[in-house]
């Protein structure tokens, strides 16, 4: 396969805070330092990646529905939507990309409206509690089922 | 009566994939063929038919907001907000206009966190499963309350 | 397309008191009144429409068991059987025929033990609140499966 | 007031079984034994008395219907349809005759299925577990009632 | 059977309003109004009445402890009570004197908290909605019940 | 023992759609094909066999009560009455015979409301997904029965 | 079909006790009363069965592990697994060998906790209530279904 | 203290339709007519009062996270987004300034999605019903809070 | 208005121990403390207060039944009867006053048992989390709606 | 340790009754006879006992709340209020004083209602079943706390 | 009574681990040394004391199956099996010797799964939070009750 | 650091199967190819690992049992036991040795009682659906924590 995999990642809402946000939860690393450690480990695997943060839904939809028939597949932290946002589910599903779903913290062990999600069950894979790691092994995974798919 | 009849139609998220989106479901239309066709029907029966998509809540709300006192009927689709959005069933209701709620598929046989709808308690009518017929069919009905209540 | 389309009305219990029973809700035409109208538009649009209404159950069930193979689909206002025949839903899967579910009122804006349908998921299309037009609708809508089916 | 007032009691399924079902729990007493004592008091109150008893639910919903406009009040023990059935609940309705339900049994005391009843939410009044004097009590409030409307 | 009958009843909290609390839903007859004719009622079928009402759960309780093994039956209107007391139910029980349940109004047309009751399982009968004549069925239930066994 | 064993076959509704209905679950075989079988089983093992299939509620209760004291055991497929019919389970406990509930497919691969039977709690047995073999099974258990009984 | 048919019958925890617990629940007959009967019946129709119990989870996974490609069909009688052992489920899944649950007594008739089993549905067919005579309707099931495989 | 106490008031979507929008719940007070009462209030006790009214999520959100550093507490208003609204509360959280929660009306009296607050078990105090009064309320529990801080 | 508005404020079980009870949620002031401030707030507005506080239902009870046709508006903070009590809510309905309900301590931040209030629904606002100040909000949104009122 | 321990019994509602109440669950010893037992062996232990049975429960509470800062620790059986009492609860709490919850009979296996205790959470320990050996076991229980603490 | 009581103590899973395991919680008391005690009062009171501990289920079960007709009562501490062995609880039921449910900690003060015991509902008793006072508790419990059967 | 890592791979029921089992779900790769590759990446970053596989519950509670200060972190696949097993919960806090849970498929897409984990609340972290990687994420995950700690 000679064409690079073209891998989209997408945040979520507050994730701007990061570092700043509940820093005994969260740490103190931001989100720029997380986003630039995987832009250093795609690069060495030839994966061309984007990313996006926003605190608008509807920008966060705009940005899937850009990326229909453009990226391979999705790694997304859908932070607070996470339990709130079918239309984001459903920005998803129209455009057909395999996602993965990251959490940086273990969402099991925080409030019990934690505890569900609207995307686990259409998504490839669900990592939580790995902080940057987790989108390290999204990273992985969409690798490894892009190149299995070929 | 002599003033014609004013109608608004709102299109939730992700209807503006209509046509890419999941086609075996939602088949290949696009919304602007549905709206096309509508607003034919609407000028026809002497109606002035306005409509929007978007995939921001904020910019229903708003559109909504915008119909107080110079719209007599609302269509709308809300898509993923019928099952989410508080806010902009609140917008229904701040502005006094009676609407007919729309779904292209009958969400009755899909997703059980689908069958729940913040519309349809409040709602004139209910119409899912019909395509583009339910768009037309929700027209008809608004014309029907509209002349009655003259 | 040169054979006719043959579709069967079923109407559910206290139907028949359409006009007398509670006028507020359901105003003061009778179910005669509606299929009236509905044979006059079944005409022009080719159709021959047969109908029902009945308070048994089991004339509903032996009804639908009679279309099997005669009707090419059926339109059921189960009123009341809605929420509790299973039986009536069972008749309907046996004889494989598509059907549309029909409701005069809007049913989500009255009890709740009226929200659930055990027709629904299995429903081409579920309509309710648009009063004789519902039962109008339904009858476009199986016209439109029909005529793409052939 | 000149007019006799008229009262029917309605008897749902099983209920002709009485004095050979599970005596231990429902007496020896036939129905037939309830319904004679109960006309000999009727009578004694200046009260016409018809009753009716079927276990088919159409049946009995055409026995209401057939009461629109010719019976004061309904005196009803709609047996296991109190638990099952909305089309009687909706013939009662659809007639606005006020009634009255009675069960023989403290249905409390038994299984958790009987405890909820389609019809107590739109009944003047519920009795259970008084035997035949149910049906008596059941008169008597339905005499108060309409004496009072008068 | 020689020896009188003796039946107490027990009244619960706010009954002492009565007339004067939500006339709309309560009427205007006191609680002394609906003694009074109760009193005459059980002369005339030779049976003693005692009866009580208080706010107090604790004085409710003691009258009930004190009709041990001196009281045949007792009559009991809970009133709030109904929904939240175990202990005015385990004092019924400690003194295993058969008791009837009345309340004024019906009880399952109203919020629904107060649909379930902590006496209704083991109560003889359960009456609700027949207003003064409530205490009446039961008053003749009871008899009927105590001359039964004997 | 010299007196025959007497059983009644009890069907429910839809069962005369056997062979016709959903063939790919319930398979091309007819009611009657597998009552024909039954039959000859009986007569090998000297038990009068007597069946019933009926749509009408209402006539399988007719049927129960008809075998009072003329019946030893009863075998019935509820059908879909199995999830919402309290009166035929009352009809049941009313004649006081012993009966075997059967399925011919298993209900616990169905809708999840087929998970609930009105029968299972007071039949002698359950057997569910055996297809013909389930009455066969059941003629065997009655026989068991009623022969210990002895 | 020359070669035989390999039944495994697999009995789980407590079953060892038959005869001795519960004698007015279980009956007197042991479990090794039962088998030896269903190995006769089993030569009877050309059919090599063999046959565990163990109270012990993973005995039982290992000897569903050990039949993976060696036998045909297995009647189990999870026991108290049947309402807590996702392993067993998933041992059965693993082997991909269809099975018949049976269970001695009518489980829907005893504690709430029973009413629901991890196996029933992705069993072939589940019979509960039939004493010994369920495992023999298990046997003719699985034959039924071999032979009609073949 | 010296130094003047910072206070945002936060007001969420269709409360910029106040004075308009249901006019019988929410009296025909404006928004604008509430804030200007409470800069008034805010300035007799020193304090520095900045507000913002927005429809969108996403700028509510932004609003506060400019807030981190620079605002000693927030009074919010979430309207919908009480009810649904998983971003919002993140956000509060994130920047770790304590907030009042207002609803102008009784939420306990309304529809019961609307008893569910995803902001009261994080917020310092909560009050609803008390009109243009809670917002001075809550300013006056702001200063309390403060000022004991220090 | 020259007549004065009188005030009954109501204090629920455990109040008597402010102070004392667990002071680092509750603090060290005693209800002493606060309603010496409250009136003379009071005074100051020309308000006519009462107060009371018992740990007896009963005794609340009673003085509710008190202030009937006497006492213009109740500020009840209802403790631990807030989650249990129907008799003091009937009490408060029974004697038809606007009341205020007041917790010193944000309940949603607690068990989840206090979530639930058996008086929010049918009170004029509920105020929690803001100590004394609650009180007084009260205080004043009594006086808005008395004064409104006239 | 030279000062004796003080520890208080507290005995709920009904328990008055023991020895007349259903005997063949609470046996035919009464509380008299149980707490005669109880002083003694406290005697030996060097403990202060004091005891108190009420059916008020605001008496239970002010016993409670006088022994704040005169008692070390608390042996309660609430008897029905453990079940429905809040403020018994938050007067346990208020005076921080470890408890020991007793109950004579094992709850587990009474009604489902009783299942539930608002004290179990917050004691030290639970005991049921015991009978009179419950007190025992709490006391030693208590004593062991307490010499622990010092 | 000659023969000496024989009373077994079965200690469920991770109990081995007493003492390392989360010494905060449980304390820094062996298993042994709990048993140790327990052997010793046993000796004094007559009683020959048998026990064990395991990990596995079954080894369990096998223990408590050997214990038929061969000892007098069983005291169990279930550990993590309170809650998930259905298999352990039928085991002790099929020998049918009464048992006491002993826990070390206050379960009820835990994770809400720890809440549901399936023993303690068939048990003779249940004590939790005593500590090894728990366990010397049901020892006398269980002497109280053969010395009371015989 | 000096010393090496050491970390111990635990594998629930069935998944010796692994390659057997339902291949369309986990794939053809045995637990041995998983491993091997494991042990690999393992020894290129200077961990000593070890693991275990077993179908029974007390074999994998007497190894965590074993690695006791023996161990620095665990990556544990429940399997089946995810769902159903306390025991191996407490086994985990017992040790007090952090732990990564690692499920192969995406268990959310799959029945919804495998939604539930006893595992997940109290893990470092939980990784599923990304197969064979899901362990070497969190190997990474675990040398990241321990090297973090020292």
């Amino acid at each position: 396969m000679t064409a690079k995999l073209k891998i989209l990642v997408v945040n979520g809402p507050n994730l701007n805070m990061l570092g700043k946000r509940e820093p005994e939860r969260y740490g103190t690393q931001s989100l720029n330092d997380i986003l630039t450690a995987l832009h250093a480990t795609a690069q060495q695997h030839n994966v061309v990646l984007t990313d996006i943060q926003s605190n608008s839904e509807a920008e966060l939809i705009n940005a899937i529905h850009a990326a229909w028939q453009q990226i391979d597949a999705i790694i997304i932290n859908p932070a607070a939507f996470t339990h709130t946002s079918v239309a984001l589910r459903d920005a998803l599903l129209s455009v057909a990309i395999p996602f993965f779903e990251v959490h940086l913290t273990n969402v099991h062990a925080r409030e019990s409206f934690r505890h569900h999600s609207y995307f686990s069950d259409v998504a490839q894979a669900v990592i939580c509690g790995l902080g940057a790691r987790g989108y390290e092994a999204a990273l992985f995974g969409a690798i490894d089922l892009l190149q299995n798919k070929d």
